[in-house]
This record gives structure tokens, C-alpha cells and sequence, in this order.
């Protein structure tokens, strides 16, 4: 997503302390503490604007769901947006996903959601993309054993590097698909997606688990 | 690929005996002492007319090539068409690909390709997909530890199955393409592929090996 400078981002974010987990190194091992119940935690990894966070946590009232986003600039928009609906299984937190392991103990996220990442083309850039060998690794060591990753893109290049990436790390497809839209009109779509794809553009999607090597 | 009546089609392999190996089984273990020469061992099943393994045989000399078809029908078109080339490194099998384990022997086929395959849409004929576990399990036991297995096809149902099966059967991906001909125009492409390609539709391909498990 294009980033635009946003007036007085920093004071906005703390105007929402109480969606934005500010401190979220302090809750580490201790979400449900943070949510007050015991429902299994999602996470989305650069939720962008929010539109599809805020929509599985509408549809899906027992997950709890926390939205990563790097950039204070895009932060700003997902919380003006979701602040007003007031959710409880909902939370933001402004964090660089290298540190996901700091934020949430082994065992504490049972499905983690990439959707359309920034593709990173360059080669020198691969250490950036959310699918490189260093970003699964993170996802592996906060997931519950049969914790899953689901990661969709309209971007075919991220998408075959993303698939090699995770089977060189010994993730097993569940599920994969090379036209997502093809035969099903009830998943959840983001801004992004929802306009690619009534463009005709296919988006590719596959969800991968570890369950088998542990 | 249709299948038509042939007229006279045993008779008419029966006269093309040195290039159709009739008695593949007594060879298991001694393909190299066939084809004279210590050359590594490529396979395709399901061959069809035999255009792709034709040009790959006459493209490279120092690999031996073995194409296996499972119909007379079929085959009589490829023995007819390769026979006048009087090539070395090209032999071909009339025989169901689960037999492939006694006719070549753990550690003698350096890659299979799989071109284009019946995609067998039925859930009920799934088994008689040549990316089902049951065939994967027979791939593995004549490839050697660092072989290889190429499948391409246009059938993108037939390719999501084909990569979860391959992911099951712990088969790491080295090359994958949503649109394998996007970037490159030196492939050797099938009759099949050709008028696809040129139609404007996208070809799927997966390169898979299992060297890190053995």
C-alpha cells in the first residue's frame, strides 16, 4: 500500500490507547488475560487499512484478533476506522513483525494472516517479505502445534516464491487454490482484493500447517 | 487426450520392437547395460504422441530417455512418429505407471516428467491421478536421493490437488509457476501446451524432490 505522511499520527495512535495495545512486550503469555477470555487468538500481519480484520472479528465474535501493522501512517486508519464499533475480540498493536516472538509466547496464536504483503520484487529485498524463511520461523514459534498460516496475493511472483519458501521450511499445504474466487463468494475480502478481483484478476491463496514435524 | 480405435495396434508395435521395449521387467537394475551407455535415466509417464520426449531426446544426447504409455491406441502414434529418428537415447514402455517399481529399480531414474495428465476430475478416480499418493510413493521408490519429478498441466483443479498431494507426501518444491511460460520461451512444450499456450491460457508447473528427508 502507498504510504502517505499523516498529520500527528503519534497523537491520534495514543487517543486510542484502549484499541492500540501500546505495551504489548508486557502481555506476552498473558493475552487472554488482556481479552478476558479464553478464545483462541488470530493475528493479521500488516492489516493495512483493517477493513478484513474488522470484518472477521464482526462475523466471528469468539476469536480474538490482533492487527500488526509497521507503519504508523497506516496504523492511523485502521484505528479510526475500527474505533467506533467498539468490539471487545479486537485489538491493534504498532510493531515490526520480526518481533512476534516477543510479543506473543509459544503456543499462544492459533492462525496468522497474510494478506496481499508488500511483494518486496527485488532480490536484495527477500529478507522483507512476509513469507521469507526469517518471517516463518517468528510465525512458527508463536503458533499452537496445529496452528496454521493463511497468505493470499493477486502477486504471482510473491505467491511461487512464497510457496517454495514455506516447503523449503517444512510447512504442509492444507489448502491452496490458483483462482480463490473461482467457486466461492463467502470469504472474507480486503479493500485491495474486493477491487482485484471484480477486475477478473485471479488471487492466489493456500494455507499451510507444521502439525506433522512436531 | 481422446483415445481412438487403432487399427492393428499390437501388430503394429509388435514391428517396432528395437524402439517399444516389450520385456521392460527383465531390465529392472540393468537399464544402463540397454541403453549402453552410463547416461542419467529421464522418464515421462504418460507420454501421449511422444512430441516432448522426442525433442528432448534429440536436444540432449547424453541423457537417456524412457516414455511410458499405458494404451496401444496411444503409444502406435509415438512409435510411429519416433521411430524414423533412429534415436540412442530414447526407448519407449507400453505399461501402467504402477508398475514402475519392477521396471526400474531404487536409485535408477534420475527425473519423471509429467506432462499434462488425466485430471480425473471425480473425487472417485482420484487414485488414478498421477499425483495421487499412490503414484508419489512409486516415484519415490525409483528416483535416486536427489531426483526430481516435473509436472505441468493447464488444469488448475488438477494442480491445487497435485500440490497438496506432494506436500502430504513431503516432496519439497524447487520451482513452481502460476504461468510458467510468462518468462520464458525456451521451453520444450507439448502438442497439448503449445496450442494452449498460444491461446492465451496460463500453464502450471511444480519441480519437486525429496533429498531432505533421505
Amino acid at each position: 500500500m502507498r504510504r502517505r505522511v499523516v498529520k500527528n499520527a503519534s497523537s491520534r495512535i495514543l487517543a486510542h490507547a484502549g484499541l492500540v495495545i501500546l505495551n504489548p512486550f508486557e502481555h506476552r503469555g498473558h493475552w487472554r488475560d488482556v481479552f478476558k477470555n479464553d478464545s483462541p487468538i488470530h493475528i493479521e500481519i500488516g492489516m493495512g487499512k483493517g477493513a478484513f480484520i474488522l470484518q472477521m472479528a464482526l462475523k466471528n465474535p469468539n476469536i480474538n484478533y490482533v492487527g500488526i501493522e509497521k507503519f504508523d501512517s497506516v496504523i492511523i486508519m485502521a484505528i479510526e476506522k475500527i474505533a467506533n464499533y467498539q468490539l471487545k475480540n479486537l485489538l491493534l498493536i504498532r510493531a515490526d513483525a520480526l518481533l512476534l516472538d516477543t510479543i506473543f509466547a509459544t503456543n499462544e496464536v492459533e492462525r496468522i494472516y497474510l494478506n496481499f504483503s508488500d511483494p518486496w520484487p527485488k532480490n536484495r529485498h527477500e529478507k522483507r517479505r512476509l513469507t521469507s524463511s526469517l518471517f516463518l520461523k517468528r510465525y512458527e514459534k508463536v503458533l499452537t502445534p496445529k496452528g496454521v498460516i493463511e497468505f493470499k496475493t493477486d502477486n504471482s511472483t510473491l505467491f511461487e516464491y512464497s510457496i517454495i519458501s514455506m516447503t523449503k521450511e517444512l510447512w504442509i499445504i492444507d489448502e491452496f487454490s490458483v483462482n480463490l474466487h473461482r467457486n466461492n463468494e463467502e470469504i472474507v475480502k480486503t479493500e485491495y482484493e474486493e477491487k482485484f478481483t471484480s477486475l477478473g484478476y485471479p488471487i492466489y491463496y493456500v494455507k499451510v500447517r507444521k502439525d506433522d514435524y512436531r
